[in-house]
C-alpha cells in the first residue's frame, strides 16, 4: 500500500525503450498491492501498471506469477496481462529490482459488497479455477496447514497480550486442523488472497481480479473458503449467511462442487481463518518502527474462528445444494 | 507523498453523483503532492485527479487556490482545471475533508533537467505570471522574509546538531536579508514552489504545472529565484550557470525583466534558499514517529546559500541582458 522505490524518469524511459508501448505520457506511484511498488503508467498505447517487486516477494516465484497472469488472461479471465518486452520476456529489471508491466484494468473495489456481488465473486472465482486448469507450472502453498504451527510458535508467548485466551484457543484449533485437514480434494491454481480489494467491479459486474502474488497450487474449495471469510463477515465477526450462500451458489453454477468439497467446507473455512489470523498476529506483534503500513487486526479472524468452531455442515454457510 | 485518507467506493460514488463526469471506472490513491491525499480517477468522461485537503492546508485558503487554477486554466495555462459540481462550486466535502476534482494532466517530471528544459521552465513561469495578472484575489506570502526569523528561532538551539556553524551563519544571513530585502518589485500571483516535481514535460516541452498550494501574491522575480534554486543546483551545491542563464533568458523572452528585478536577483535567490533551508530544518528536527514522509535535507539549501553569499550581480546567475 505504498511506493517503496523512487523511479527516475530517465531510468523509466530506458526501461520502457525495451517495450513497444509508445512514448511515456504520465507515471504516478499508486497505493495498491501489499508488498510491491506500483505505478500507473499512461503511454501512447494506453494505460498500464508497472510493478517493482520488493523484498517480500521471492524472486524465484515471479515466473510462476507472471506466467500465470498471462495464461489466465489468454484464457479470457479479466486479470492483468503481462506485457512482453522486445526480448519476449515479461519480467525485466528497473532500479535494481525485478519489474513487470501489466495491462490496466478498470473497476473499483467495493467496501461493502452485497449478496449479489458475492454471487458474482463466486462465479468469477470458479472461472479463475477453470481458466487455470491447464496451467503447467506448480507452486506449493507455503501458507497452508503445515505452516501454521511454526507461525503460531513465533507469536504464542505474546498472543494473550492481544486478546486473553488467544494462545489456548489457537492451540486447540491447530490440534483439530492438523488432525482433520481435508486432503485429496480437486486442486489446481488458486488465488489464495481474493479479498475485496483484489476484485474490481463496474456496476454490479466483476471487471477484474488482481494481485496474484499469493497464488499457488492447492484445493479449489480452500480458495472459496478464503473468500467466504473475506467477504461474508463483518469486522465484529457477524456472519452474513445470505452473502455466503450466494457466493457458494455462484461458484457452483460455474464449476460444480463435488460432495467431498461441500463436506470439507467448514474445516476449510476454519483453516482459512486460522491462516489469516496467524499471519496478521505475527505482523501485529512485529511492526517495525516507522512502518509505512498499518498492520491488520488479527482479532477480526479470531472472531471468525469462533463462528467456524460451531459450524459442522456446509449448510451453516448457506449451502442449499 | 502519500494517501492519508481512505475513501470508500460508496462515499466516492455519493460525492461523484454531484458531478457531470459520468460513472466511476477506476480510482487509485497516488503518491503525489506533499500534504494532501490524491487519487487518480478514471470516469466515463476521462481522467481526473481527486484531492482531499488534509490538515496542513488552511481551509480558508482553498478558495484562493481553486479559483486561481480555474483562472489560469481559462487563461490558457496548462494547469489542473477544477471541475465544478452541479451546484456550480469546485470545492466539495468528502470523508469529512474539503475535496476537489481537477483535470488530469499528462506529462512526466524530470529528475535531471538540462539547460533547454530550464529555458522552457522559465518561459512557462513567465506565462504563469502573465496569466495571473488579472486574477482578483490576494493571498499574502506567509513564508516570506518576515516569517524566517520566527522559523529560525524554532530550530536555532538544535541547528548545530545538523551541521556545525549552521546557527551562526543563518543568523548572519537573516540579518542581511532583513536589512536588504527588495521591496516594490513588480508583483502578482506567484507559484512559490515550482520544483521539478511540480512541472510536467512531454518530450522537451512543458506540458503542465501543478500543485498551486503555496501560491500567493508576491514579487514575480522571487518566483524565478525559487526555481533557480530548485532547478540549477545539484544536491552537493554545484551551480549550473548554463541552466540558470537559460531559465532567466527563457523567462525574459516572455515577460521582460525590469532593471530593478535584475538587480534584486542575487538577494531574492539568497532569500529563496533561506526559506527552503528553514522550513526543511524545522521539519528535519521535528519528524514525528512513524512519519509517512521522509524529511528533505536542509543542508542542500545551506550549500546553495554559500553560493548566494558570494554572488553580487545577476551576471553571476548567467544573466546576459
Amino acid at each position: 500500500m505504498a511506493v517503496y522505490t523512487d523511479v527516475s524518469d530517465e531510468a523509466l524511459r530506458a526501461f520502457l525503450a525495451d517495450y513497444e508501448i509508445g512514448d511515456l505520457l504520465a507515471c504516478k506511484g499508486i497505493a495498491e498491492g501489499v508488498e510491491n511498488s506500483n505505478f500507473f503508467l499512461h503511454t501512447e498505447a494506453g494505460n498500464f501498471i508497472l510493478t517493482l517487486y520488493e523484498k517480500r516477494v521471492r524472486e524465484e516465484d515471479l515466473p510462476f506469477f507472471i506466467n500465470l497472469m498471462g495464461h489466465l488472461a489468454r484464457a479470457g479471465l479479466a486479470c492483468p496481462q503481462p506485457v512482453r518486452n522486445r526480448s519476449g520476456t515479461a519480467l525485466g529489471r528497473l532500479c535494481g529490482r525485478p519489474a513487470a508491466i501489466v495491462t490496466f484494468l478498470d473497476g473499483v473495489s467495493l467496501s461493502r459488497p452485497n449478496a449479489e456481488h458475492c454471487r458474482a465473486l463466486g462465479a468469477a472465482l470458479a472461472g479463475l479455477h477453470q481458466a487455470g486448469r491447464d496451467f503447467s507450472m506448480r507452486r506449493e502453498n507455503n501458507l497452508s496447514v503445515g505452516a501454521w504451527r511454526p507461525l503460531f510458535l513465533q507469536a504464542e508467548g505474546q498472543a494473550d497480550t492481544v486478546a486473553p485466551g488467544l494462545a489456548a484457543r489457537t492451540r486447540a484449533d491447530l490440534d483439530v486442523l492438523e488432525a482433520s485437514w481435508p486432503e485429496g480434494l480437486p486442486s489446481g491454481v488458486i488465488h489464495a488472497d481474493l479479498f475485496t480489494d483484489n476484485v474490481f467491479f463496474i456496476g454490479d459486474e466483476v471487471s477484474g481480479l488482481i494481485d496474484f502474488y499469493f497464488a499457488c497450487t492447492d484445493a479449489f474449495a480452500y480458495d472459496l473458503a478464503i473468500s467466504l471469510n473475506a467477504w461474508c463477515f463483518d469486522a465484529d465477526g457477524t456472519f452474513h449467511r445470505d452473502k455466503a450462500g450466494a457466493m457458494i451458489a455462484g461458484y457452483d453454477a460455474v464449476r460444480r462442487l463435488e460432495p467431498a468439497e461441500v463436506a470439507a467446507l467448514p474445516m476449510l473455512a476454519r483453516g482459512a481463518a486460522m491462516r489469516f489470523m496467524l499471519t496478521r498476529l505475527v505482523d501485529w506483534l512485529n511492526v517495525p518502527p516507522g512502518a509505512l503500513v498499518q498492520p491488520k487486526d488479527p482479532l477480526e479472524y479470531d472472531r471468525r474462528l469462533a463462528f467456524h468452531r460451531r459450524a459442522s455442515d456446509a449448510r451453516d454457510y448457506g449451502w442449499v445444494g
